[in-house]
């Protein structure tokens, strides 16, 4: 079956708005062109080699990819210079990592001992070299480790046939890290160890990038759609929000309790204050619950509440979740469909 | 690449108990029976026709999905009696709709007038009959009508060519929604309208299913696998817990900080008491915050945390949406796995 147009669609369909990421992908580049800084898109926000294409083409360094899986499927597609900015531990996967070093640069991060090692026995086994960061832990503190311990893992890889030393890596890369950094960057310069690469990211980063000068790269990826998360924090506004849910109204039998046929499924079950997504043609409107076919809106205190079978358009919370949820995404020109993706790197889990 | 036993999986992997899967289709099958109600699964927690020929074989009357595109998978695996308990609309789907009806018994739920005439025209196009029931709104509060409503729309499936009145939905099917249920099967009654099936559901609905003798069938997906959900609502216990996540712990600098490989993308946002998933090996630890790729685990209270490189297993909030982020689940006998089942009907979101 084919698609001309948007009302060729069935509901829930996801829809990415071609001149708003036309226009996000040259912003981002151009901004980080003014601060001299590397840009790696993180394609988990996509998952799709077409549109990493287009960034690249555009000025980017290379892509971020966070599993190994999805690094196989952009080495496939014929990109050469990946980062899997992860912690990557058992014996299939570092083999699998090892041999995608053998097609392409392939660099990764690590905040432990037992990481480095299992990747250098992989890479000693299959015969390629890796290229590793080590992460320092954030004020987000999820992975990374401390200044002393980030010294002492450098000097480990060093140390280490197969493993070539990048440099440090931190997400997210707010400006309260400085210290941390500079700190880092100190005591390796005394140990005599040369730094090539500090990776900054984070949907935000490009904010505070000026205040962290020693930044070399920045890897983000929601930036080519933007989403409520990023309308939210004030990182853009819902103008360069390219991705949108079309929804069709199923029931609305009374105001308080509209039903739309895209819930948990269709937009994840992420929230801000409450609410799974912002509803376009009714922005007083709250989608305040989800089940998994099922989106629950009041309308209450909507001036005309929506109608059964009326087509809603619905802004994501968070679009990389939402990537992950659809086979397929749909590339407008106005109402005009221009191009079909396939998620390519949808569902990777390894 | 062959997988024999657990341990030749990568993670994040969903793993099935198969002997606890077999006995959970057993005992609801054997209480139904008690009953004296049909069973009908609800595929949306596995999405695999193995799996429904399973319940089926135990003596379940027939299947129940949400989706269209789901329904098609299951008729082309040989199912012969559907049900969309959903209010379909749009042109596409309800033609798909009526097609469907030309190989299996298909049953929908309707709530208002524009679905049924959407559904009947499409019905009479094709030239096949599609059966219908009246969903009548619950204290949950999402699809439905009132019992005076629900006569009058059922007297327009009635009236209306290549429709068949069915009967009454609800869902959830608790004991407080027995009043209307009745006034509505009077007023049936009364207007000389013969009710064949009255379709109760919900994950907790064996409960009170006996204070509800009218409900003549159950529809239940979840007690296939339960959940912590299911384990916190006090309907079974962890021990009946089918499916767990296989995990990896790839950080573990502090107690505080442990970071499993596995967040959003395997085991999904739903949360219970602010908790992403219950990790069977640290009941003590909370698994509080999920990114894509990353699950953050506070283990500051646990006697032993755990190391890097540590296999864990989470017991998910909720496994239909779990399910639906994996394109395999491998069934387990011990630690042998008996079984990889692609999960057929994931992702269909139309």
């Amino acid at each position: 079956m084919s698609f001309k147009t948007v009302h060729d669609l069935e509901t829930p369909s996801v829809l990415i708005d071609l001149d708003r990421m036309e226009r996000n992908i040259a912003v981002m580049q151009a901004r980080c062109n003014e601060l001299g800084i590397q840009f790696r898109p993180h394609i988990k926000t996509h998952k799709i080699p077409d549109i990493a294409r287009r960034q690249i083409e555009a000025g980017a360094v290379g892509i971020a990819c966070q599993k190994v899986s999805e690094a196989e499927v952009f080495a496939a597609a014929g990109f050469k210079d990946i980062q899997i900015p992860y912690n990557i531990l058992g014996r299939r996967k570092t083999r699998r990592l090892a041999a995608l070093a053998q097609q392409a640069d392939v660099t990764v991060t690590v905040d432990s001992k037992p990481v480095i090692d299992g990747i250098a026995e992989a890479a000693q086994e299959v015969g390629s070299t890796i290229s590793m960061m080590v992460e320092l832990v954030s004020l987000g503190e999820r992975t990374g480790t401390t200044p002393a311990a980030a010294l002492t893992l450098a000097r480990h890889i060093t140390a280490t046939d197969n493993l070539r030393f990048a440099g440090l890596m931190i997400y997210p890369s707010d400006a309260a890290i400085r210290p941390r950094l500079l700190e880092t960057l100190e005591l390796l310069k005394s140990a005599g160890i040369a730094i090539e690469t500090v990776s900054g990211g984070g949907s935000g980063a490009i904010r505070d990038a000026h205040l962290l000068p020693e930044l070399t790269e920045l890897r983000v990826g929601t930036c080519i759609f933007w989403d409520w998360n990023c309308v939210a924090a004030d990182y853009t506004g819902f103008d360069n929000c390219a991705m949108q849910v079309r929804a069709t109204v199923v029931s609305a039998n009374e105001p308080s309790r509209v039903i739309l046929d895209s819930g948990s499924k269709a937009i994840h079950s992420e929230t801000i204050d409450g609410q799974f997504g912002y509803i376009v043609e009714y922005p007083n409107a709250r989608l305040h619950k989800v089940n998994e076919e099922h989106g629950y809106v009041d309308c209450s205190v909507c001036p005309r509440p929506p109608l059964v079978g009326e087509i809603v358009h619905i802004i994501p919370v968070h679009t990389c979740v939402v990537t992950n949820l659809h086979n397929q995404l749909y590339g407008l020109r106005g109402d005009e469909i221009e191009i079909v993706w396939d998620v390519a790197a949808r569902g990777m889990v390894w």
